[in-house]
């Protein structure tokens, strides 16, 4: 595809001013083959957005939009919404989906069970009709329907780093899947940019704490895709909603950090399963993706390794005393867990080289 | 006991300019039953203390004396070593503890077990004729021993904090003790104060990463000691050199923060226990723990609550959805974990209120 | 004075929940004459103060009261108000001073001149009739005013800092007062704990600006205390409000850090002032002040050295080349920049030892 | 330029493992005409540059070379210097620069006069004689004379920050030069990756001190800069050594960040100029500037709006009450203050345009 304005994507980001719609116009404003159109932010209409994130001063100064997404629809090759739970559902039509692409940053098109969803966001779901259609975002796994898609539901940040850490040995039968335990660790921005009082940093700083324990609303998600890959041989099962059988126990912490995630992965390895053929596991599966880089057994990813990239860096141990292996995987939220990925999406939906854009080495220190 | 300056308990610090060194200075200085009389420093003999850390100008300005712990014995009541492991097991004599009393900050005399500390610490153990006597100084369990001991093995600061959120449970049979998992978080005050690359600011800052996975040191400690809760109520089996039937996953964190330990811990429930019955396990345990504060079902404790303090946090949760139970304890793992036990130790061994110095509310923010 | 409960101070604090507020909770809590009988919040009537600061659990769980300052003042012997600038000039009045004792944390009272105090603060002062008796209470400039005082006006954070590392040169004329440029940086909690998305952790991390240029209100309380030490040798100039010749420059910096104030301040010296005479000006002044630690000259004092307690610690350079002395300052803004010095105030008001409560060492790391 | 391997620019790096050599790395992978074929480091001759940089995993695993700069020389088209002073000054000969471009991040030719260089860095150098031809590589100042040099002297961090911040000012005589003072705020990164207690995690965080007062080294380069523009407008004295009438106090501070520099410069206005004059100068020398964002009267720059990039900004306000202008300028330390700079420096050497692989924007949060 030509490099000239006239050709480039135009693009539409709705909620643009929290901080993954902030991070979509970072990535974006570097990506060869894309224009951003529309700042859509119904509390900063008419200021500019580099007002609001001083970071896009003379890269980004033209004034926010009001979030009209049919209107910016006929003017957008594809609108990313990052966007509260329930904003999307309420809005979309079949109209939206006939003038351009969509990729969902939110959870509305994650969980293809509606009771699921309505059971741990406590919303009702408003259209439920797309649900079938919305193809999960998580490249590695979807690839080729991403390709296709006009509705993508964008994977969360935690459920990225879950289940590409554990997907292989899932599907690979390598671990007892009722033995899961992940353990995650996110930094900050994951919280949002609400003005709360617990995300103030005399709050965050200097402290760290697990919280929605045994809650969180990307346990499903983890346990949906899991159970997908786990009887991913078997015809019939796959993405039938309802039809996982896996339940973990899922726990996020927060971080005194601005980005980044880390999951500390546990379970039992299948009796006899070693470390070679774990690492062999991982090749097979991650060898050829240009995102996720493998590090090894013994290797103990860090997330400042990652920090602004779109990169997944993943290293085990087995413990021969225990017999579990722990698979520790980071991303950076922001980034891989949601707005890298999202582009990552959108290379995919235009036909562009999917790492277009993306293959930015990560900030350190 | 009056408060005057002839009657109050000489003090030596053998290893007083490392950070737990220097946190004991702290408490001590407050203490209204103590004085310091030794700061022993290696490499800053002759410096003023205060020099050396700033924060005690005009409270601790005499000069760093030797290691010579021979000497300090003579003139000492009691001697804090905050020193490598190895270092007072090669040089405790009985002549030393005829003299005065000694808690030990290191490892030295935690394990009773010298196969096993030799395996995990990989030095060999100089004196293991003390072991026998050494008394592992984790109050809430072994009050009435340190209460006559010569000497304090003090525990670690992880093993402080896994051990304490952890005991009621394994002693009382409530959990399957073969399912525990232990994910803890550390503040970067635990990796000393030597000149390491890995360690430096921006190194730390802005990252999160598991080390020693599957081969830290702390975990055999933590073993031995909940291996001795288990089989508490068989004559005979407890404090047996390993007669240990538990074994961990054990994954310590390093976290962007200077002080604060959080220990995620899981477990499967032992069949029809309940979160009604859990509560009333802690509460009959720690009800009367004057530095244990016992936060409930559903708390989630947060390291900034307890930092500078000697106190202990903990909370629950049980996930009906796996059985499991995830128990989170917090400490700060510069007092309950290293320098406020110890002296929680001294006060016991001279007969002082438990509580001497140490009720000081923690510093928040 | 003994320590038989019926016999000590009864403290009520309005604005307990503020971050000064519970640093107060924290220092009194082991103060050995006070007694807390009173936690003011609006926000909070009926919630445990502990719930509010989990720090304070089993220390402080009595439930938050309202803002009822007259009944308050019936059965208190002192009142801190930690509060918004204009709630106690709103509401203070002849019985509630003749019923008990107040402490201001806030700016109420500390200029004499209403004008200058509408003109900064830009609100009207609603009980100005109080100002000529109320004492400005930076103990070691007024400590005999503030023994006999009602009413003591608590000086801020920044002014505390820049004053007291100023004065001693101001007074004794050895700087050009018309160029004196004070760089003040602080750390994060003197900016309160309301809810605003510019101290989000993500926000302040990572990051330092100025604010407030050349308009922030501590300037005022500066420029008159100087001006009042200027003046100090001529009969009838000292506290006359307007009289203040002195005009500098204060820049306020947000740093990202929990606690702590540094001010770098810059004057041109008189002719002929050597760096041996700066010395003596300081040790002169300082040399028997419990909380100033004068560290000498060729010394940069630093925030983590002070944290948590009540000292201040000053040290200077002199540039011969440009002739100028830079003077740097550090206190701890929550404890001698608002907390710590209230209690201070409140021992000198009280008749107790100056230092009561408040010899607790910094706490590092 | 064609964007093909065989003609891309040949790179090398010595110094390549401290972090301003990581930061050329990083900004080199993504610049369209560069390839680095040489990471130079004693300390890690033959490791994998990835595992000394865990972020350049995939993309930078050769592993590190010596500092052979002959050798390199003769494959390198330019050849980055990120060494401790001295290096360059005793390696440099006219073979070399025969052979190749180099760019020196160290201080070795930045300023003119030996004498000056060898009193503040206390070292001999060893190389004057290449000072005449060496320019200066200040983009902004020195854009032509860098387009035909051979060896350019990257400014420093300091320097650059507070260069620009007043050069527009100083050079239009629109404040009095005597009274200039630039107190100076900077990430940690500055400081380097060298192993020492002062630099660990636990002694800069939650801590901010002043250091090198009145002595720090990048003082004379300031002055010397700044006195080449005050005198710009008459013949003859522009860069003669030792003509600087300029002498300022500049004090650097340590903030607890990674990246970025503030410098909060104070100088007294000249009679009669304004805000508005003032606009209209920064307007008039940095309008057409691709990397400045000049933000206007009454913005205070903030070091996060910058970090990860090669933009500067800068604000000020006028104080009508002493007369006095703040001038308030912000970069990234490590990319404008130092790698960034450096590659706009090839960039205009090699007839590239100026912002070739610099037009990132800044990473937030």
């Amino acid at each position: 595809m030509a490099n000239s304005a006239e050709k480039k994507i135009k693009v539409g980001i709705i909620g643009a001013t929290g901080y993954a719609g902030q991070e979509l116009a970072r990535l974006l404003y570097t990506h060869p083959e894309t224009e951003v159109i529309w700042y859509g932010s119904r509390s900063y209409v008419d200021t500019p957005y580099s007002k609001v994130y001083g970071n896009m001063t003379s890269m980004a100064d033209a004034p926010c939009k009001d979030d009209d997404i049919l209107a910016l629809s006929k003017e957008a090759d594809v609108i990313f919404t990052a966007t509260p739970q329930g904003y999307l559902a309420g809005v979309l039509t079949e109209e939206i989906l006939s003038n351009c692409k969509v990729v969902d940053l939110s959870a509305d098109y994650r969980l293809k069970d509606v009771a699921t969803y309505e059971k741990w966001y406590k919303i009702e779901h408003k259209s439920p009709q797309f649900l079938p259609e919305a193809v999960y975002g998580l490249c590695e796994v979807n690839r080729e329907k991403v390709k296709t898609a006009r509705l993508v539901a964008n994977p969360g940040c935690f459920t990225t780093c879950s289940i590409l850490s554990l997907l292989p040995l899932v599907k690979e039968h390598a671990i007892d899947v009722d033995t899961i335990i992940v353990d995650a660790k996110s930094g900050t921005s994951g919280a949002g940019r609400g003005a709360k009082v617990n995300n103030l940093f005399c709050e965050v700083n200097e402290s760290i704490k697990a919280y929605g324990v045994a809650t969180h609303r990307h346990t499903p998600e983890i346990e949906e895709q899991l159970g997908y890959a786990f009887h991913a041989d078997e015809a019939g099962v796959n993405e039938v909603p309802g039809g996982s059988p896996i339940t973990i126990n899922f726990t996020p912490h927060l971080v005194p950090m601005n980005r980044g995630i880390l999951a500390t992965c546990y379970a039992k390895l299948v009796a006899g399963v070693t470390a070679e053929e774990i690492t062999k596991i991982y090749q097979c599966h991650y060898g050829e993706e240009p995102f996720i880089r493998f590090l090894g057994e013994g290797a103990a990813p860090e997330t400042r390794w990652v920090e602004g990239s779109n990169f997944m860096d993943i290293g085990f141990v087995v413990d021969k005393r225990t017999n579990r292996v722990i698979v520790m995987g980071t991303i950076d939220n922001m980034v891989k867990g949601a707005a890298g990925q999202a582009v990552q999406n959108m290379n995919l939906m235009f036909g562009l080289p999917e790492t277009e854009g993306l293959l930015l080495p990560p900030v350190f220190p």
